[in-house]
């Protein structure tokens, strides 16, 4: 049997929604997932000995290849033997391509057809990013799946302006595909291991599609993506200021028509209700700032709505921040001394905050796989959504 | 057998260091011991299941009045069942009576007979701070042991400043005892617990000797605290700007001449050093903001001596900041990804320089109790401060 980089396997469907399980050369991910974000190689206040514990367990998490490029830089990285070393986290790792990071810089880039001109947020220092970059960039992290260079346009461009963005992020896919390959025969990949059953061993890539809110657009960059040929595919280019409806409908449009047979990757999306909802698309990974983000802002997400802890209702509160969560921080913290924590500025704050977060999202994606195996997503997905809303007076 | 709030049993000497058990009502504490400072009901940057662990495992923190008094305030910790219940943490608890940070105020605090007048670091209103007022606070709090309220003179005081000061904190110290022992009979005190063997269930109260560098006022300030009469005694006003020749000479003078069955803290100090040297001097309690200030600005203490985290000498270097240490710190990363961590700005570079420097001042004080014990302290104190001028060159 042919060893790829990765297997996916679909093991039960309900509706679109699909269970599967995604092997890699650094464990087994079961899908839907969550990915939680590891910007600057750290999950942002949380240890890796607290991802490993059963209160979160992901099995895979992020790294953005433009944080680590300009800090701590890829010689060091790969001076200390890749990012798993690095780090000091064994299991599953994906790259960001550093697009999406450098689209975000605005008005400080400039793009080209060879690739971004920007000025480093650390340094002021030109940089230079291009496929050929990010993929050198990627196989020196070494993660297991690693994505296509591509570029982002606004959420509202005009149909010109996105089909122009597809053609670059085309032909970008395509530089990116032939020296991703050349890389890999090198041995320049950092995360490489012995073959696995079914498992090559080797680093995947991941394309992307792009095309704004235009459904046209999504369609073609569909074609032309897979026409190229990915170890799975991304949806991109959503969240990024456009209308949640548009979002679902390119969503809804782009997931189905994806090959059956690969994992999807919705990228850098969302609330917990879009995660349910995506997934109801056939939607099978996610990642997102948002449980650790708004967690140092303090926020929490709980299952019945969103709690803003800095709220003076908490002050003698002795309830934990939502009484239906059983991880670390809601089995022993009450909302007043969450409160009084954020008050104070103490870190400890967003350090509890963004784990019971990253817990609801988790532990929300545990359900959803656990409903679509025994049939129950319509149902979950349901109560979820109802359960939600119920308490947003806190928020 | 009369019941005590707290009882002390000296198990072993090696000149005047002793080893005992010091027994509270949430439980025995082995001398000489470190106590961690949780300032604001938190030990900055590390969660109580971390503190917890056997890498840690203090069996006390402090607790800082001054500032939980302020934030969130006393009214909001008592409708929370007390400073334990408040913050999640059911073993012993130390808390300062104030005087200390009001002290550290300077120009911004005055000081009468009747207490201290400041303006909040909080809000800027207005705040009295009283042997009473002290008391009320620390009652409310439920600490296991609480402190007089004191007056401090800076480390260089003349003679005559120096004896105003210690006048002033022997008559604070017999209000603060009035006032203790009322709001005792009172029912008060929010951490009360059913009497154990030999422990009654209340609040001990230690007194605190002052005198700043005057070996004779030391002398005269012990005598009047001591008559008052205190569960322990502390020794205060030292690592505050005097010469360490002076300060070692203060604790040796004081140390020795305090009630030999009962405990005898230092407060404030300091280094690993200074701890192993102080309980030469006959010391059986410490506390210091080292560990974890320290942690947070990049410095990490080892068995060699200080690193600066910062130093580029570290870029790529894949040791553990202290090769002899077995933190959980040590065993996983690397002084390299310490290092981008604090370069970065990451939260988890705190949280885990932190917990190495904690990691280090309790394993170095469990080490100081098993050389008291086995009668080879005079060798492991030679080889321990030996040891940490070794690799000074990476501070």
């Amino acid at each position: 049997m042919k060893q790829a980089p990765i297997t996916f396997d679909v093991i039960a469907t309900s509706g679109n929604a699909r269970a599967g399980f995604l092997r890699t050369r650094r464990g087994v991910i079961e899908t839907p997932v969550f990915m939680p974000v590891g910007t600057a190689g750290t999950v942002k206040g949380i240890r890796f000995e607290e991802l490993e514990s059963p209160d979160l367990d992901p099995k895979i998490i992020l790294g953005n290849t433009y944080h680590l490029w300009l800090r701590p830089g890829i010689e060091t990285i790969r001076a200390c033997g890749g990012l798993h070393k690095f780090i000091g986290w064994d299991r599953a790792l994906l790259t960001d391509s550093g697009g999406f990071q450098v689209w975000s810089l605005g008005a400080l880039r400039k793009i080209t057809e060879e690739g971004t001109e920007f000025r480093s947020h650390v340094d002021g220092s030109l940089c230079f990013l291009s496929p050929e970059v990010s993929m050198d960039v990627q196989v020196a992290l070494g993660s297991e799946i690693a994505m296509a260079f591509d570029e982002c346009a606004p959420g509202q461009a005009d149909f010109e302006e996105a089909a122009k963005s597809i053609a670059l992020t085309a032909r970008w896919a395509a530089r990116s595909r032939a020296k991703f390959d050349e890389l890999q025969l090198s041995g320049a990949d950092s995360g490489r291991t012995e073959p696995l059953e079914r498992i090559s061993g080797a680093q995947a890539l991941f394309g992307i599609v792009q095309g704004a809110g235009h459904l046209q657009l999504r369609k073609e960059s569909l074609d032309r993506t897979v026409e190229i040929g990915f170890d799975g595919y991304a949806i991109g280019g959503l969240s990024v200021g456009e209308e949640k409806n548009v979002m679902f409908e390119m969503i809804s449009a782009t997931a189905l028509n994806l090959p059956v047979n690969q994992p999807r990757y919705l990228m850098g999306v969302g609330t917990p209700e879009d995660l349910v909802e995506a997934v109801a698309e056939g939607v099978d990974m996610f990642d997102c700032v948002l449980p650790t983000r708004n967690g140092r802002n303090g926020q929490a997400f709980t299952s019945q709505g969103r709690i803003n802890i800095k709220n003076s209702r908490w002050t003698t509160d002795s309830q934990p921040l939502d009484p239906a969560c059983e991880c670390a921080v809601c089995r022993r913290h009450s909302r007043a001394y969450l409160r009084h924590l954020y008050l104070s500025g103490e870190m400890l704050s967003s350090i509890l905050l963004t784990h019971h977060n990253l817990a609801f999202f988790l532990d929300t994606m545990r359900r959803v796989r656990q409903s679509i195996r025994s049939g129950d997503f319509p149902k979950f997905r349901r109560e979820f959504i109802g359960s939600l809303s119920s308490n947003e007076n806190g928020a």
